[in-house]
């Protein structure tokens, strides 16, 4: 580029780039977006981002988005504490919760299985979800059925079909979101009855051991 | 949504919202994907957002970003001040800045006429343009040409009959980007060669008036 921008400018676009599905092109719009809009706009942006990283975390339990130390979810004592649903992400559990068919809690991975990016068991919530398990077989109300409600694509299977093993190994219940998910499509942007239909039509990957 | 979000993410989630090309969704996955990136991160975005409101403003002759009162472009004497080049948006003086084929100076209108959404000639800076063209006219280096450079769909073209009438009235040569530019697409996003083009094969709108 001929003309080199100003410092600020050229660092605002860098950071709003670094975003995902955020482009240069699309960066640079925005930051000039932001530089003509009115003052208050960027600041009220950029307090909401610190205030979300000052006030929120996730949930030590389940890895959903917490005020506290446990989420809204696990606090609530309606919930069915006998079944777990599996996510990818943590705006996975919006997604379920979008159509309130769901009741019991949720484990959230926070990522999924992919040997191209190298992203191993160790690097997801794996070992706390097989923990909460265990402990709960302990407890009044064990876990009886695990749903995966991984992406329905290459990575999604490959973790939930890894995670079935593990799941089915331990004597419980283990499923998966069932047709009516489209094939290479992303949980995040289903609609309601589409992942009702999909809770409904769940189907066990393999039978749990005697 | 049967989960209510806490109040920080939702307020994030707004925010982004009201960016440009950023609907519900990509603001909900912007946001999560915020809070879960290193806590710096959110930081340096904020820092940023900050900082270019701070630092920098709009230059007050041709409307670029500026970090003092003129912008790098007015300030450099080896451009030709006698060409100007009339765009929309502070973006479009980088698209043909990329180029490097234009030595004259801008003019940024901050929008385009669009009867559509109330956009007048009273919202732009046309006023502003015309009071620099007839300001130079006592100088020793008076404007010889206006480029208009609008965007090549209907608002770019109304816009650029309207100030075609206008500056050749003044007696001073008005041209447009010539073909090149794909109709109904965005000077944002045309490569550098197609602009070069567009420059070269400028056309007259109308005639100067004798």
């Amino acid at each position: 580029m001929a003309e080199k921008l100003p410092d600020p400018l050229e660092r605002l676009i860098h950071e709003l780039s670094r975003l995902p599905t955020i482009g240069k092109k699309s960066a640079q719009r925005l930051a000039f977006h932001l530089l003509k809009a009115p003052d208050q706009r960027a600041r009220e942006l950029a307090s909401a981002l610190v205030d979300v990283r000052e006030r929120l975390r996730f949930c030590r339990q389940c890895g959903f988005i917490a005020e506290g130390d446990l989420c809204s979810i696990c606090t609530d004592e309606r919930r069915d504490s006998t079944l777990f649903s599996v996510v990818e992400e943590p705006f996975d559990v919006l997604a379920l919760e979008r159509g309130g068919a769901f009741k019991g809690l949720y484990h959230v991975l926070m990522g999924r299985l992919s040997p191209l990016q190298g992203i191993t068991p160790d690097d997801l919530q794996i070992a706390s979800l097989l923990a909460r398990i265990d402990a709960s077989k302990t407890t009044e109300s064990p876990v009886r059925e695990v749903i995966l409600a991984t992406n329905p694509n290459v990575d999604g299977d490959a973790t939930a079909l890894y995670l079935s093993r593990l799941i089915t190994s331990r004597g419980i219940s283990c499923t998966r979101l069932g047709l009516g998910l489209a094939v290479g499509s992303s949980l995040e942007f289903a609609d309601e009855l589409t992942l009702r239909q999909a809770l409904d039509s769940r189907r066990a990957l393999e039978k749990p051991m005697p």
